[in-house]
């Protein structure tokens, strides 16, 4: 798939069907996501890759969209990793372009996912249940998983509204 | 260009012909950007797109990477709309991933970039000199010429080192 077709064509999906997404599949989406650029290249990105059943209960027990991981086939929790941190907005930052790539793979393999980051609102829980350890602040949670239906409605602003300037 | 292909091949560039960036390329990459996924699709992302000289050599003077952008055909200055903020670290995860996609599309379309964030400490200087309303936070100005030259060189961590766990 083309890449600026990607771009246009990935959607949050957020039903999937009950097959399997492969270990390898979720290795690509965290290699995708660690050739984001980060600032001074300090990689701030982790992955805890959830496949256990029980476990992800768990994680869908910490979220309003708990039904989502419940149908998932895979979760990855994406933390920054707070040692090494230089900027606090730009690391945020790399960890959004980290997970725009994870999205994208996601999408190029024909697999489906969604960027769940209310779930932050329970953090610790979350921390604590996958057992992460202390230098690690949870980012986001992805859910992917085969889409059930082509899920193509989605709008943005034009660029009219968001271009202020041209200079 | 494949989309997995794309992110493993998207290099920060730096050394720029002195061909130019056509005003379309530099639209596509915003549309590129506005299809990011946010936070309750909020969209927080707005640009301001420079090309005069002048006014480039002004952004110049305002880093230490100055020669890029003085190389560079055009800069696209990225910001946070305060105004449509409902969190400030999912918010800036947003603008990362924007940015990611205009990127990745900079590389779809042949054009080298980088990402600048070290001007940032001069946001207001930046702010003042393009005119940008007062809700507008700066969160990165992305530098795009066409490629002086293949530069491929860049390294990452092993999978090992950034997944944490895989439960």
């Amino acid at each position: 798939m083309d890449i600026l077709e990607g771009i246009y064509t990935r959607r949050s999906v957020r039903e999937f069907t009950g097959e399997g997404v492969t270990r390898d599949e979720a290795l690509e989406m965290v290699k995708a996501g660690s050739w984001a650029p980060s600032g001074l290249n300090n990689q701030p990105w982790r992955f805890v890759i959830v496949r256990d059943p029980e476990v992800k209960s768990g994680l869908a027990r910490l979220t309003s969209y708990g039904r989502i991981l419940e149908e998932a086939s895979v979760a990855i929790a994406v933390f920054l990793d707070r040692s090494s941190m230089y900027h606090e907005a730009k690391d945020h930052q790399a960890i959004g372009a980290c997970l725009q790539n994870m999205l994208l793979a996601a999408h190029a393999m024909g697999l489906g996912a969604v960027w769940l980051g209310e779930i932050l609102k329970n953090a610790p829980a979350v921390i604590g249940l996958l057992g992460a350890p202390e230098n690690l602040e949870l980012m986001a949670v992805i859910a992917v998983g085969r889409p059930k239906r082509a899920e193509r409605v989605s709008n943005r602003k034009r660029p009219e509204e968001l271009i202020v300037k041209e200079l």
